[in-house]
């Protein structure tokens, strides 16, 4: 069982490449944009909706699950593609970034972080390994190794210190993985790469996990705020002591810009809020960069939000529309522009791989 | 144009019925009930998501859609069809219900009302007249006169003199309407029979609105706090005037024991906010009643909202995950529970309706 992943095409620079995803739950083609359902929903969305739009696979997040719904229901329901109806792939985030950021009173030790639920404030303490027990209570196809992910800016010896966390966690979290597939699990366990904006950090960090063999590769700790171009700087120092036969996760980046720049890199996964979350904020994804819909200009515009757009949204309502339920908090909403701009990132990376598919 | 109505059977009491109504926007199967979308939507679902919940005709508000997005938009769109995206017939409200029980600084005069909107504090002023010139904008398959709903309860002075001023409205409205239609308009105008719960002032009212001879006739006044048992009698009393050849349009009543009850005395069409508004709120009808999905016992409850349903819902979903949904605020959950709602609606009166098919 577990996943097993295959290079289809690489581009002229030798970089980009097409892919092809094998899970237990079906086949995927890459690259590949996971939209999020952090709390076992994508946000507004339907399984089918999600589908129509052109999703194949989500992401979802062990922090968040672990304490809501918790384990006891998702085990009682079966696990996570049970749930919420969902049944292609599901790769689960290891809750190391949200630990970090979202939890009050964090303390680490050696073996692991005690913090309080954001939540009711009940204490938790989770380690490596119970981390892994928890994603192979949700059953995802893909586990995610726990990380901690320095912020930006950070300095050399704050990244160097989350290098040497990560990569032990690293080990701890794929020993005890083994355990758990030994007694029949069919979940894979990506790890994740740390390093900052540091490139021989990077590279360090790459060569450590590439060592441990995971079957694909996660890349941390990017995207939160640094400059576009220490992001790419970093992550093509990263991508290039990977192994070019397994998947590179690029954690986080989901803008267009990002996207295209990062597949160039050889970037076959990724994930983000971003193009749901500012749905709901009311901005729509266009051709000509980004649409608040609230903007007066909207409010007896007949145009769909994007010309010549193909989603439901699109074919089937105005941008007066749109803005008008917007504007009487009517949730209809908030789903027909997470909709649009789902399909206009699936579209993007659609005509990226069909740019590749017809390249000689 | 405008509406045909034939009643295709009548059950052994002689008062229930099933009939036929054609409308500008398709033929439907009467008792119906309406969803109300008043504010060009019905909260949560889309038109596509109506129709599989069972949905043939739903309702508007006048008076809502005149304040958001005013009739400007609503011309500029092309009318209430279009702007939502529904091609099936609709009926509006004329809005008398709301401006009384909404509106800021309520003034009436002999010729209208006067108000400020709710929503920005600016001046309106409408008349039966103006009324008719809205729906006409608005293109809804079945306009309703203006009229005045007293509350619940009311003296007899009070309901006469609402009876008098109701009348009077609709003759106006019934003149600016037969203008409309003169130049063109395909929409029909119901009038709206007054009289609160004194079955005396029913059967005037019925009478008075009958003798301007409406192709349909609207039940007002009622399911606004009063016991139903003389909801049922004032009901009754009303029927019981109205022509057998006409549509009778109960109004606001939309409970299951409600619609069953005034179906059997003689009711085509309903509306009611009642079944989506509680399943915004987290209440779902069952067979055995009505269900709280917060709920402690739903918690880690694999069974559907209600055993045997046939709704999207139902078919997918776990009272654990609408639940988990609910809790974690996650918007899917209103539509989930609005779905299941609407279908068990439909659903009932598709039995009520076989019942009455397979009676001799």
């Amino acid at each position: 069982m577990g996943i097993s992943f295959e290079v289809t095409k690489t581009n002229a620079t030798g970089r980009g490449r097409l892919g092809r995803l094998t899970t237990p739950h079906g086949v995927i083609e890459t690259p590949v944009f996971m939209p999020v359902g952090s709390k076992a929903a994508v946000r507004t969305m339907t399984p089918e909706e999600l589908k129509s739009a052109g999703a194949t696979m989500i992401l979802s997040n062990t922090y968040h699950l672990y304490l809501q719904p918790g384990l006891e229901t998702l085990r009682a329901m079966g696990g996570l593609h049970r749930f919420m109806n969902w049944d292609g792939p599901i790769l689960t985030d290891s809750g190391g970034y949200q630990i970090f950021s979202l939890s009050h009173r964090l303390k680490m030790d050696a073996d692991g972080v005690r913090f309080k639920s954001p939540i009711d404030g009940s204490d938790h303490y989770l380690t490596p390994a119970g981390v892994m027990d928890i994603q192979d209570t949700i059953g995802s196809d893909i586990a995610m190794t726990l990380d901690e992910c320095p912020p930006y800016p950070a300095d050399r010896a704050h990244v160097q210190a989350a290098n040497d966390r990560t990569h032990a966690w690293a080990a701890l979290c794929q020993a005890r993985h083994r355990e758990l597939v030994a007694a029949g699990s069919p979940q894979s366990l990506f790890g994740i790469v740390q390093g900052g904006v540091y490139p021989d950090l990077r590279e360090q960090s790459a060569k450590a996990l590439v060592d441990m063999d995971f079957p694909g590769y996660g890349i941390g700790g990017l995207s939160v705020g640094e400059p576009r171009d220490l992001m790419l700087e970093a992550l093509a120092a990263t991508t290039e002591h990977l192994p070019k036969d397994k998947p590179r996760y690029l954690m986080g980046v989901g803008d267009p810009e990002g996207i295209v720049r990062a597949i160039e890199l050889g970037v076959d996964m990724f994930d983000c809020v971003m193009p749901t979350r500012i749905a709901r904020n009311g901005t729509a994804f266009t051709q000509d960069g980004r649409l608040n819909i609230l903007n007066a200009k909207n409010t007896r515009d007949p145009a769909p939000l994007d010309e010549g757009c193909g989603c439901y949204t699109c074919q089937n309502y105005s941008r007066a529309y749109v803005k008008h339920l917007y504007k009487t908090g009517e949730t209809l909403a908030l789903r027909l522009l997470t909709w649009h701009n789902l399909y206009f990132v699936f579209h993007l990376i659609e005509r990226v791989k069909n740019e590749m598919r017809s390249s000689a």
